[in-house]
């Protein structure tokens, strides 16, 4: 019987290539088979950021998401459908590890943070080897971003997602010395009166792209109504500092 | 006049060398003057990680942090002894900058993110070009070692210092999806009737070393009373999932 090859969940940090691993260069420079989620039609940030790293040998595994947009998130069909789709992932994972092969699934920041990989390492864990290599996250990207530590003393940090009830977002949010919030997209408008109604509207910071070309850090106060998927939201704690 | 030469804060990540940016290994490669904190007769975490990465021809500048165990925490004579530690160090960082050279300072993990260089960087960052690398963060490192993905869905993030009282400790435990909880050290016993009193102890693991050659992953109820300053504890959301 072939030994099963290895199933590799790479982080790659929030986004400039230079921030990657070192493990994680070397994994992706020498991968034979590369897997990574993306949208229908576009490239996906994780291979964007793996660019030209991979050899040209590579076999590239798109795992494009079904369009859900016309099921409403919470629909039961949503999840069913979402199921569905990391069945399929994993189905196509395996059949390559059990030829004996490794492949490398390419994550952005951190795959146990908040990571669509996480989905396909629950169902995978039992079945073949797995391993995890960490990786910068996107709010170590979006606070180096604003130039100003994040957390002093012993500041509590919170980390929620835009997708929260308003209330919850606002209680947390004046809760805390330190915030951070992801998943902001189409949640801006919410997010703002939260922060705002929390009393921490000036002290917040928008940050867009991290690490990327496009970054772009703004106080919260004056942004518009929209933002793109990658942005995060950094309040700053202000502990005890000699 | 001499071009000033910049001051770089480099995140070297949880522990093993492989785990820092291609960024961080490309500074620390070609570095002139490596600074980095340390107790008095220790090698220090971040330069124990650089290892055997540092020119030969490198100078180090090592800044030893003055003993204070005799001065209790909640003095203010304590603040003011660390206070003038860290003017020393800007000091002599400056001198080097000031000449046209640049300088790497070590720092374990993420440098914003509960870090010494920090304390540096607000003194520097009006005087001289300071430019910071972020890394992967301890906690990263600990919640990949205990192969569980931290945060699912919406799941509310709260990062602790185990420093905080009890009671505080406990209500923050109580009312969060997952939880990290850092500077453990001393504070075991008490974090750990926190956590209990919260009613998660079932849910608690104690990381030490992670990403280190000593690693160990233990369920907190089955740790004694003591844990090295190199421990987190990680409580595991359970957030919607497909
Ligand atoms: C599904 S989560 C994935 C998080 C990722 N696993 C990590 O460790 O950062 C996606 C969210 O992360 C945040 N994010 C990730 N990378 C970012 C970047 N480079 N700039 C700003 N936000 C980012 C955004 O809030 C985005 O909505
Ligand atoms: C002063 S904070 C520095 C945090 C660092 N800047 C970071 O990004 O992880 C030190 C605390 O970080 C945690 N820590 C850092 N590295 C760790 C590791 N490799 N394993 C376990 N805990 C770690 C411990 O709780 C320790 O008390």
């Amino acid at each position: 019987m072939t030994q099963p090859g290895r199933i590799y969940g790479v982080g790659l940090g929030p986004g400039a290539q230079d921030l990657m691993s070192v493990r994680a260069h070397r994994l992706l420079t020498s991968a034979r088979h590369v897997a990574f989620f993306r949208k229908a039609g576009r490239m996906g940030q994780a291979r964007r950021i793996a660019g030209d790293l991979l050899p040209e040998t590579a076999q590239e595994l798109p795992m494009e998401y079904p369009v859900t947009t016309e099921i409403p998130f919470t629909d039961p069909r949503y999840n069913d459908c979402l199921a569905e789709f990391y069945s399929e992932c994993i189905e196509r994972l395996l059949a390559i590890a059990e030829s004996g092969e490794d492949v490398v699934v390419l994550c952005e920041g951190d795959p146990f943070f908040y990571g669509s990989f996480m989905h396909l390492y629950t169902r995978l864990q039992d079945r073949v080897p797995v391993e995890v290599v960490p990786g910068i996250t996107g709010m170590s990207g979006a606070w180096t971003a604003t130039g100003q530590p994040v957390t002093w003393g012993d500041d509590i940090l919170t980390v929620l997602m835009a997708t929260l009830p308003e209330a919850e977002l606002t209680r947390r949010i004046r809760e805390t010395d330190a915030a951070v919030v992801m998943k902001i997209g189409r949640n801006l408008s919410r997010l703002r009166r939260a922060v705002s109604e929390a009393g921490r509207l000036t002290d917040a910071w928008l940050v867009e792209y991290a690490a990327m070309p496009e970054q772009r850090v703004r106080p919260l106060a004056e942004v518009g109504d929209t933002a793109p998927y990658f942005s995060t939201l950094v309040i700053h704690g202000n502990g005890r500092r000699p």
